[in-house]
C-alpha cells in the first residue's frame, strides 16, 4: 500500500486487514517497526486530532515526525499552476512538495477544498497537483473531499460499537455559523453504504450532497446490501436509529458565495442535536468527527452524556493511522 | 505520582526524592527509561523554556512528544463551561483535552491566569476545569497562580547554591510594563518558607500579594522553622540577603483593570535591580525565572555579572522535569 | 568540529571529508549514532528546508530535536545589546540563547541580515552576538551574509553533476519583487572559486557583490587556478554555461533603503532564466537554493524541465547536514 487517499479505492477486505491491523497495534504496540523512518506532515488548514495523533502513532512505531505548516514559520505555498509569483508566495508547491518528500519516508498532506469553484474541488485539483509530484508513500490527511483516516476511524468506531448489518444510521446535517467542507459527510455517508448499513442523509433540501455523491454512495449500499434514503426532517429521520452522525457542510448551489450560504442557514438554526433526538433513537450513539461547536451543533446534554461515541472515534484515529502507517512506510 | 499540579501538594521528603532523582538523571542519564512514551504538551500561553526543556527532557529519556498551541495551526479551543459557540472557537476543551490525553502517556497544560475575575483565578477555575478531564497523568506547566516546575527548579537551584536554612531571602516584586500573573510569585515564597529560610517580601502596597496567600506562606514557615516578613523598601530589604529573587506582578486591587494598575505601576519604576542593590547584598545572587527584560526588572550589570543564578535556574528546568518525567509516566 | 558557521573556515580538504560522509550517510543509515541527542533549532526567519531537514537528519541518525521560533508560540526576543527592555520584546537573546543551548547537544541559529546597516551585516554582528553566547556546538542555519549549509550542498550537488574544473560557471542575479539578503550568492561564488570554477558573476552594475566579497572570492579563485569574471548582460553570460546558478539580492547602495531598491529594481525585470537562456548553455544545469518564485526569477519551463538540479540541491540539503551533525554533535 503505497498511498491512502480514499478509503473508497480499497477493497471491503483490505479495509478488513487494515482494522484488524489497527485492533493489533491498539493492543500490542511494536515499539521498534518503524525505527529510523520518518513522516513529514504538510498542513495547509488548522489541525488539532490529525496533528497530534500522526506525531504520537508515528513515534509509538519507533519513527519521528516533522511538521511544515505554510504561512507560519514556513514560506506562503503557492498552488496554482503557471502562477505569475509575484505575490506573498514565495515558494510553489512543485518545489516545496517534491523537496519535503526527498526528506521522509512518508509524507501527509492536509489541504481542504479552496470553495471557490466546485468542479475543481470535487475532482480534488489541488491535492491531486500536490500528489502526482510524490514518488515516497503519501496520506491523504483530509482534502476537498475526502477524509480516509476519519472515515477509517468511523469505521472502527462503528465496529466496536457492535452496529448490526442493516441497522438504521442517520447522517444529519446540523446549523454551523460558517459553510464547512464536504469531505467528512462524503467520506461517511460511503463508509456507512459500504458497511450495508440502513442509511438516511438528512438536510435541507440546499444541503443535498449532490448527483455525483449519491450515485458513488447509493451503488456502494447496492453492492453490500444496504439502503439509502434521505430526508428534510432531524427529528423524524433520528428516530429509532443507532448512530447519529451530525456535521454540517456548505450548501453546492452557493458555492463559492458564502454570504448567500450564510444567509440562508440562518433558517436552519433548529438543526441541532439534543439529548430529546437522542431520546427518540433505539439507545443510539452520537458520533462526530470533531472539532465541534458545542450549543450550536449539538447541546452540552448529548455531548456530556453516555451517548457521545465522539471522544473514542477520536481516540480511534490514533490506531488506525498506527495501521496505515505500518503499511505504507 | 500521577498529577505535579502544585508544590504544596507534596511533603518536603517527597520533594527531597524528586530533587534526587534530579541529580540522579542529571549525571546518569537514562536513554530508555520512557522509550515508546508520548508527551503531549498544550500551551495556551507563549513558552520558551518549558516548551523547549519538556520536549528535551522527553527525548533524554527516550520518549517523544508532540505540541499543540491552539490558535496557531490548531483551532481556538473555547474554556467556558455553557458556552455558545458561535464564535471564534472551533472546539471546546472538554472535546479537546480528553482526545489529546488520549494521544499520550503524559500531558502538559500552561493555562496562565485570565486576568478578569480574582476569586476564580485563585481558584485555578480553568485549569482545574481541564484538569478534571485527564485520566492520564498530568503535568502543570503554569497555570493561574501556580508553576510547579520553576518552584523546583529554584529550589534545587538554591540547593546547588548551598543556601543554608534561615539565610536571609528576599522576594523582591519589580517594575514592569504590564501586569503580569501571580503563579511565579505564590510558587517561589511558598518554597522559600517550606526551606525554613527568612523570607522578605518587598512590594509597594498596592502589590501586596493577599491574605490568602501569605496565610498559607507563614503557616509553611511556622511549620519548617522560617519566619516571614514585608517590606515597602525593596534597597533596603536586600542589604545582606542571600538570594535576591525579582519579579513582577499585578496588583490584587486592580485585577481585570489593567489600566489602572498600569497607570499606578509608573510610581515604582525605580524598583529595578541593578550593581548597587546587589553590591549591598551578603555577596548574594539573583535569582529571576525568566524572561526577564534588561534594563527595566533587573539591570544589564547584574545580569551579565558574576551574581547571576537565573541561567542555571532555567537548566535546572531540563533536569528537574526529567525527575517528573520519570515518576508520572 | 565544534562549529560549523562559514564554509570559508575550513580547508578543501575537510571540505572533501565531510563530502564524503555525506555521501556514506546518504548510503548507509546510522540510525543510532546521534542516540539521546538532541538538536536545538531557533528561527529567527521563516524556513522550509532547512526546518525540514535538520529534523529529519536528526532522527535518521536517532537523535532528537525541538523548534523555537520567536515570536510565534514563544516571546519575541530582543537583540540589540543595552536595550531599554519596554517594547514587544519579553526577552533578550542574552538570556534566551544560553538558556536554550543548555536543553540540547548541539544548537542551530538562522537569523538573517537585518538590511539595515551593511558594515553590521557584513561584519555578522547579529548572529556573532549569539554565538558567542554559546559553548555547545553550534551550526549556521543562515545569517545575515553566511549560509554554510546551503553552500556545502551546493558543493555536492555539483560533485554529483560531476562539473569538471575550469568548466564555465554563471552566477546571475535575477530580478524578484523585493530586496533579498546576500547570504546565499556570497556562499555560492566563494565555493565557486574554491573549486577551481570559470566563475561569472552575471548582475546590473547597482547589484555588485561589493569589493570586499570580490576581494575574498578572487582570492579563493587564484589559490584554487579559478577564475573570476563579471558581466552586465545575463544573457550573453550564460552562453555555453555548465550550470546557471539563479538569484536574487538586494544593492548594497540601496542598503536600509527598501523602496528606492524595488524602484530600481523594475528596470531588471527581463533578468530572468527561461528556455531560451538554457538552450544556449552547454547543456548546462539550472541551480537554485529555493525558494524560488516562478515566472519572475525562473520559468515553468526551465523549473519542470531536464535540466533543473535544484530539487537534488535542496535534497542534499539532507545528507550534507546529517555529516555535519554527525561531526560536531
Amino acid at each position: 500500500m503505497k498511498r491512502f487517499l480514499d478509503l473508497a479505492d480499497f477493497e471491503r477486505d483490505q479495509v478488513s486487514a487494515l482494522l484488524e491491523l489497527a485492533r493489533r497495534l491498539e493492543t500490542s504496540p511494536e515499539p521498534h517497526a518503524l525505527a529510523g523512518k520518518i513522516l513529514g506532515l504538510v498542513f495547509f488548514n488548522p489541525s488539532l486530532r490529525t496533528l497530534a495523533s500522526f506525531q504520537a502513532g508515528m513515534a509509538r512505531l519507533g519513527g519521528n515526525s516533522f511538521v511544515i505548516t505554510p504561512g507560519q514559520g514556513t514560506w506562503q505555498l503557492e498552488t496554482k499552476l503557471g502562477a505569475l509569483m509575484n505575490g506573498a508566495a514565495a515558494e510553489h508547491v512543485r518545489e516545496g512538495i517534491p523537496v519535503l518528500a526527498s526528506y521522509c519516508d512518508v509524507l501527509g498532506i492536509r489541504a481542504f477544498a479552496d470553495g471557490k469553484d466546485l468542479a475543481s474541488d470535487l475532482a480534488e485539483t489541488n491535492f491531486m497537483a500536490m500528489a502526482e509530484l510524490v514518488e515516497k508513500p503519501l496520506i491523504n490527511l483530509e482534502s476537498a473531499v475526502n477524509h480516509p483516516c476519519q472515515a477509517l476511524a468511523d469505521w472502527k468506531t462503528m465496529d466496536d460499537i457492535g452496529v448490526p448489518r442493516q441497522s438504521r444510521f442517520v447522517l444529519s446535517w446540523a446549523y454551523h455559523p460558517k459553510p464547512l467542507p464536504m469531505a467528512v459527510p462524503n467520506s461517511f455517508a460511503l463508509i456507512a453504504a459500504q458497511m450495508g448499513l440502513d442509511l438516511t442523509i438528512a438536510c435541507p433540501p440546499e444541503y443535498d450532497l449532490g448527483d455525483e455523491a449519491m450515485a458513488e454512495i447509493e451503488a456502494a449500499a447496492k453492492s453490500s446490501g444496504g439502503r439509502v434514503q434521505s430526508s428534510r426532517d432531524q427529528r423524524e429521520a433520528c428516530k429509532g436509529a443507532w448512530v447519529v452522525y451530525a456535521k454540517s457542510w456548505g450548501g453546492k448551489s452557493f458555492y463559492g458565495r458564502a454570504e448567500e450560504d450564510i444567509e440562508v442557514r440562518q433558517r436552519y438554526k433548529h438543526w441541532r442535536i439534543d439529548e430529546e433526538v437522542m431520546r427518540s433513537t433505539d439507545n443510539g450513539w452520537f458520533m462526530h468527527c470533531l472539532p465541534v461547536r458545542r450549543n450550536v451543533v449539538v447541546t452540552d446534554g448529548v455531548l456530556d452524556g453516555p451517548q457521545n461515541a465522539a471522544i473514542d472515534e477520536a481516540e480511534n484515529r490514533l490506531y488506525v493511522q498506527k495501521a496505515v502507517l505500518a503499511l505504507t512506510v
